[in-house]
């Protein structure tokens, strides 16, 4: 059985992302490179490069099935259909473009360059099938006793979660652990226990598939990628690289409207964004997504952004999905409660907590249309991209964040 | 001007360790090896080969002088000669071991193979120096005004800093920076400003060279590496790797006595730690370094171990090391003040906070005596090793901790 046995086994994001792409900017090519943040992992002797290829051929096998396409042509948000034809005819003959995998050393190389609107696809599968593939390894080499004591642990986590959340019926999430779950099965068995035991919480899914079986909404708007790739778009000069992200916005409203409006805020820094976003966005946008420094302050920036704008708070949403527990969401939920709507994408700490430790793995986009990317957010220890770019891009982002909080060694 | 000029510029802890491993382990072979966590990086597109060859070739270069030798003879603690006359034999004789590097794509694989008596003192110089050439091509790529920016920005924080705990002299604190520093000139300022300003509070410095320019002591004990590498000479047996964490504890304390005994706690998480260390050690040891996981809950464990054993908490040491800022260090001291002895071991934000964004780099211990090695820590993030050891050693460790908190991309 194949890890990925569905192209709708992704995150939805993915495809809204890739819409843009595809209409848009169908020539653009990128490159998504894949890191393991992990000393001493030795990726290669945990992974067979055999078993490896073997699922990543097997992703590229795929092809969206007709019932599929009609699953996404029946996505509508805000009662407006999400793909365009002209998109969902693209989707038909979709299959994930080449990659470049070499081993090297104790580790792997791997690559997706492609067409923007190809290469997109490849991150939440590529993640899933190497976690998948290292949590196998991990329990081949158990005895049947100690594979079960596992799984008893994650359903014991689990369950605790579901008692926690249920004394809580304010707060809202959806699933955004596609790309780091434990596995495909673990996966399903979290969304349909908690489609079942928290129905009038666990509002939606990131994985369309996930989403489709479990009748959730399939949930996600635009990524760090996104504005990456329009960085790339844009051109060399700062002026165009600092235009791009209100471009990004612009496009993006253009293409989904109201729908599909939570917009993503550190990628070069909230308090860019926060000059950024102009009072006529701020007033249509739903909300905003953070994703990295503290959450209780972005939430105050937020609430007093919209105040200066004379919007409401209390009418727009912040969505967090940096690095979640049950702790952090009530912590968040608490200080928040009525003064701005919330929720949460829970992600690793969802669909892997077993008692197992994941490796860190990531996937990002580092070149757009010939250019090299950067990402900053509010947490420098999390940029990507060249030591030069990066300060580089903090110059024409007027960057002035101090928060460097690295997972020190 | 090569990067390092000298020996003595690196963490005083490796010649401790070193010691240790000469005399005692003098035939045990280890990898480290070099990770550079910043997805994006392309690191051998920032640092030329050239150049990081020669900065690594000059350090090859260096022996420890007559004057050198004659420094370290000098160093006592609690009355006593640190460095035994056969260990300052082998030092007049030690040269940096040979270095594996390649360039693989647009990054570096670097590992340092070799005797662990040789190759424990690689690990600050190659951090130091590809943080510092990194740098330089940062600031070779800016404009005079640009760069005169950045060190205008790192005056102005380390003053912050210097006039923030100059209103709390109560606190104490060495610079660990040497591994991270923006660089060699500039670690050497900062120490010298603190030197100068907070004589009664800086009174350390990791680094042996820089201790013994500005009078301070010369700081450090034991590292993981140290417990990483007994576990490897213990032997496969899950016994004999439980066991090697209280051998290092004797191991070290038959080699220093009470002069150097603040054991690290967390290599295998604090929770076994605080198990494993006897009554008889936790009267005898001085204190312990806390370096993943909380600080404040480790405070409170720590006071509970030493009291739960009828110690008085007020005559032994805390010594916190993990990411800290000002903020983190009157933090902790203001919770802990009183109940405990504290003091702090001060990194990446003393020793490299000009505004730049530096690089994740690591150089871990990955091997030992032809078995790989495992760190656990406090916080399963910054575990190291493959998943397979990982889970092994939580398994022969009874460890159960559930902290797992990622530098989320």
């Amino acid at each position: 059985m194949p890890i990925i046995e569905s192209l709708l086994d992704t995150d939805f994001y993915k495809f809204t992302m890739g819409q843009v792409a595809c209409l848009r900017y169908p020539d653009v090519v990128v490159k998504y490179a894949f890191t393991c943040r992990t000393p001493g992992a030795r990726l290669a002797e945990v992974i067979r490069e055999g078993d490896l290829r073997h699922e990543l051929e097997g992703a590229r096998a795929l092809r969206l099935t007709d019932g599929e396409l009609r699953a996404l042509r029946g996505v509508r948000v805000a009662d407006r259909q999400v793909f365009r034809e002209d998109y969902l005819a693209f989707l038909k003959g979709l299959r994930l473009p080449e990659y470049r995998l070499e081993r090297v050393g104790d580790t792997y190389c791997l690559e997706f360059p492609g067409r923007w609107r190809e290469a997109v696809f490849w991150e939440t599968p590529a993640l899933a099938i190497v976690n998948e593939l290292t949590c196998r390894a991990l329990l081949e080499g158990m005895t049947p006793p100690e594979r079960d004591a596992v799984y008893a642990e994650g359903v014991s986590r689990l369950s605790g979660k579901v008692r926690r959340l249920k004394g809580r019926p304010d707060i809202t999430f959806a699933d955004f652990g596609a790309r780091r779950r434990f596995s495909r099965a673990w996966q399903e068995g979290v969304a349909r226990r908690l489609s079942q035991e928290l129905p009038g919480q666990f509002l939606g899914d990131s994985n369309v598939e996930m989403a489709f079986r479990f009748g959730v909404t399939p949930i996600g708007t635009v990524g760090h990628e996104m504005f990456m790739a329009m960085s790339g778009i844009a051109g060399d000069s700062a002026e165009a690289i600092r235009a791009s992200h209100n471009r990004t916005l612009q496009v993006w409203w253009d293409q989904y409207g109201p729908g599909l409006s939570v917009a993503l805020a550190d990628t070069y820094g909230s308090d860019f964004f926060f000059r950024d976003m102009t009072r006529e966005q701020a007033a249509a946008w739903k909300g905003l997504r953070h994703d990295s420094g503290d959450p209780i302050t972005f939430g105050e920036k937020a609430i007093a952004f919209y105040q200066r704008h004379g919007i409401d708070p209390r009418e727009k949403l912040l969505v967090f999905s940096d690095g979640l527990d049950v702790g952090a969401i009530l912590r968040i939920a608490d200080h928040l409660r009525g003064r701005i709507g919330v929720s949460f994408g829970w992600g690793t700490n969802l669909t892997n907590d077993l008692g197992l430790a994941p490796l860190s793995l990531v996937v990002k986009m580092v070149e757009a249309d010939g250019r090299r990317t950067v990402k900053l957010s509010d947490n420098l220890a999390k940029a990507t991209g060249t030591p030069e770019d990066v300060e580089r891009f903090k110059r024409i982002f007027g960057y002035t964040g101090k928060v460097y909080e690295p997972c020190r060694y």
